[in-house]
C-alpha cells in the first residue's frame, strides 16, 4: 500500500482509481475542497474514516496531510519496453540520472504529466523512487505518468531501437535548447543535482542541448531544466502544425 | 546580519560580495569545494573561523549547511523605482502575488536570476520574504536579483508608467504563452500557491497567458511557471536577433 497525503494529490488519486481507503479529520469535513474530496470517494464506493487530526499526525510520513490521507495500492513501476509498445504515434520520455531529491522528482512528475510526458525512467540505483514525499509534491502526476526503474544504458538502448533521438540537457551542451528540433520521438536525458549527466549516458545522446544562463547562479534546478525543454517541445509541435 | 548556508550559496555570496565572516566545520577543510570557498574568502580577506560541526548544526536555520555558513550583511529590499530609474534599455520584472512557500521564492530568486531579470516584487502582507531558506534554494540567485517589498497595486501602476506590458500568467488566461509577444520591457504577474491572481490585480493586466495543460494536475509549481514565460522570452529575443 502506498500512502497519499495532502488535498491535491488525495483529489487526483481519487480520479485515477486505486484508492482503497480514505482517512480524513475529525472536524475538517466542512471545508469545500475535503467536502469534494469525501463526495468523490463516496461515488466511487470508498471507505471514508473520520479519525481525530492526531492520528494522522502520526501517520503522515510528509507531516503535511492537510486533514486528510488515502491508503492506496502501491504505485508499481513500469516497464519501459511496455510502454514504448503501447504508445501510438510519436513519443516523449525523460531519462533522470541520478536525482536524489524527493522534492525533484516530484516537481518533474508533476510537469510531465502536464506536458503529456509518456514515461520517466530512473536507474536502480542512486535516485528516489516512488516516495510519500515524491507523490505528495507531485500533486497528483505521478498517478498520471508511469515510472519506470531499469539500468539507465539499456533503457536508452531500447529507446534508440525504438525510434527515439536521444537529447541530452547539460551544461555542456553545444546548442542553446530552442535551436534542437524537439518533435517526433524524443528522450530527454538530465542530470542528477550538482553532477550532472555521467560521461558515459552523455557519450550516447545524439546531441546535447544547453540551458543559457545569464546571471551567476552556476545552473538551473533539474525540475526547472526539465520544464523548460518540455513545454519547449509543445511550442514546436504547436508551431508546426 | 544575514545567514547563508550550503557550499553553492556561501560561494556564490562571497563572490558578490557583503559576506563578513566565513564558518567551516572542523575537518571539511581538505574536500575540494570547501577549500574553494576558504581560498576565495581569504582572497577577499574575510575572516575564517573554523568550528565545531555541532556549532553548525545548532546554529542552522536550514538544516543543510553543508559545513560552511557566511555571516553577512542582511540583503535588503530594494525599490521598484530605485530599479527602473537603473535599468537601461528593456527592463523584466516579475510580480509574486502572495507567493508563501519560501521553496518556490528561491526557486524564482534561482531562475530569475539565470534569465537576467532586473527584480522580483513581492508584496508587504501575505508573501515570504527573505528568509535563509529562501537564500539557499536561490543557491546565490538571491544576491543577484534584487527583491522589492512593495504593495502591488501602486508597483503596477509604476510598471505601467515605466512603460512595461503587464502579462499575467494564470489558469484563467485566454492565449498559451508561447504567442503572445514578451520582448521589449514586461512585467509578468503570477499568483501564488493554487489562489493564482487576485481578481483586482487581475483587471490591471494588460494580458494574460495560460500554461497548456495536457494531464490531470489541475496546475504547475509557481516557480516552474515563472520559468517557462522568462525561457519564452528569452526565446524570442533570441529569435528576433
Amino acid at each position: 500500500m502506498s500512502q497519499v497525503e495532502g488535498r491535491n494529490p488525495v483529489y487526483e488519486t481519487l480520479k485515477r482509481g486505486g484508492v482503497r481507503r480514505l482517512l480524513v479529520a475529525s472536524g475538517s469535513e466542512g471545508e469545500r475542497r475535503v467536502k469534494e474530496i469525501i463526495d468523490l470517494a463516496r461515488r466511487k464506493g470508498i471507505g471514508v474514516e473520520f479519525v481525530d487530526r492526531r492520528r494522522l499526525d502520526s501517520m503522515s510520513e510528509t507531516g503535511r496531510h492537510q486533514g486528510v490521507i488515502a491508503l492506496a495500492e502501491a504505485l508499481g513501476y513500469a516497464s519501459l519496453r511496455g510502454i514504448l509498445d503501447k504508445v501510438k504515434g510519436d513519443v516523449c520520455i525523460v531519462v533522470l540520472d541520478g536525482v536524489q531529491d524527493p522534492q525533484n522528482l516530484g516537481s518533474i512528475l508533476r510537469t510531465a504529466d502536464a506536458a503529456g510526458v509518456d514515461a520517466v525512467v530512473v536507474p536502480k540505483k542512486e535516485s528516489v523512487g516512488l516516495t510519500s514525499t515524491v507523490l505528495r509534491v507531485s500533486m497528483g502526476g505521478a498517478a498520471g505518468v508511469p515510472v519506470a526503474r531499469e539500468s539507465l544504458y539499456p533503457a536508452v538502448k531500447i529507446l534508440k531501437e525504438g525510434g527515439a533521438r536521444i537529447v541530452g540537457v547539460d551544461t555542456s551542451g553545444s546548442a542553446d535548447y530552442w535551436k534542437e528540433d524537439l518533435t517526433g520521438s524524443v528522450a530527454l536525458v538530465l542530470g542528477g543535482e550538482g553532477q550532472g549527466i555521467s560521461p558515459t549516458l552523455l557519450s550516447k545522446c545524439d546531441s546535447v542541448v544547453r540551458i543559457p544562463m545569464h546571471g551567476s547562479v552556476p545552473s538551473l534546478n533539474v525540475g526547472v531544466a526539465a520544464a523548460l525543454v518540455l513545454y519547449e517541445r509543445l511550442r514546436q509541435i504547436s508551431a508546426a502544425r
